[in-house]
């Protein structure tokens, strides 16, 4: 009989606006598959087909269009999708999981800037992920005030509701995104964002080798 | 100074697939008009711009297309936008709020039916209705059977989502919606939906008279 194949990774890339996550996440794939790990590249909301479909919901129209409370139903629905259809069936199979936004963004999001009790927020997550959690969280940390400059350097978007959230919100997504990671710092690590994107990415992959055992 | 507005009372009606609760939410409205009571009609999912377009993606495509946990995060994000765009504005206008489904569809569909934790969903229902609950809950019961057979008889149209879900699920459906009005007898009551839409139109009627005091 074949040894089950041992599961793989999950990495979750957070942070604000502009900080660079998309790009990050894309080179630590191309990083980890120079390794010869085999790494699913993803990103919240959507992931799946319904998640989405639940996206456009979020991140277009007016910045009132929802409350903050659902936001976080609506978040965590995709989340669902994602994770049911697509996160695990690749963690199953041995791959590792590179995820652009995960549980932590609906904390700082819908919590920390958008007031709604983190405990609500935990009882939307725990529905939502069950026991699929993140091996590794890489918050990309940056002013917002930067992070909202870069964002918006090609010309406003169509997905821009949260952008359009003003500088105060922003403010208090990174505070809460600094108070998840004294809360967790076991599974969560702070990258300075204000770098290059090589000097961003040479301190995510020093990061992984250290807390994942992957050989640098 | 003038006295308060009082608030508006708030009934809910429950039930399968084909048990008339449109045809006697509408009933319901008039017959409280004719008293001289001013009615919100409205359903779930839906009831606010926001929260009929989650309803499409709820009630249309394949029955396999959201899990149990996906659709009640779904339901309870309509329902947030509901509750507070829609339904508790016209409370606080003194308003009666007549609503086809509301908390108690979840329970039965997502939780007795689906398989979810009801504790899990009972979390999602605080989080996206507060303290805004129902004064009293007719729950509409009828056989499956005569219920499908009934919804389905003006031919399969787009939102049939839940109609194919099967005889079994619908069974469950049946027999958590009577979990429920056991559980809740003071908020809930019982109407036997196998009659003619008048004699089951005179039965919510008594109802209503004595749970809330309107003069028949």
């Amino acid at each position: 009989m074949a040894d089950p194949v041992p599961p793989g990774r999950f990495v979750t890339l957070e942070g604000g606006e502009g900080a660079g996550k998309s790009t990050q996440a894309r080179r630590l794939s191309s990083w980890l598959a120079e390794r010869g790990i085999d790494c699913l590249l993803t990103r919240e909301p959507g992931g799946s087909p319904g998640a989405e479909d639940i996206r456009t919901l979020l991140v277009t129209g007016e910045p009132g269009r929802w409350d903050a409370v659902t936001e976080a139903l609506l978040m965590n629905a995709a989340r669902r999708d994602h994770v049911v259809r697509t996160i695990r069936p690749a963690l199953a199979a041995g791959r590792w999981v590179i995820c652009d936004r995960f549980l932590d963004s609906t904390l700082a999001y819908q919590g920390y800037a958008g007031g709604v009790p983190l405990a609500t927020l935990r009882a939307l997550i725990d529905a939502a992920v069950g026991d699929t959690r993140p091996d590794l969280t890489l918050v990309l940390d940056l002013s917002p005030e930067t992070g909202l400059a870069r964002a918006q350097g090609g010309g406003l978007g169509a997905e821009t509701r949260f952008e359009r959230k003003g500088a105060a919100f922003h403010a208090a997504v990174r505070d809460g995104f600094r108070a998840i990671v004294a809360d967790d710092p076991g599974r969560c690590a702070v990258i300075d964002a204000g770098r290059s994107a090589d000097e961003v990415a040479a301190a995510i992959a020093e990061t992984v080798s250290g807390r994942l055992g992957v050989a640098a």
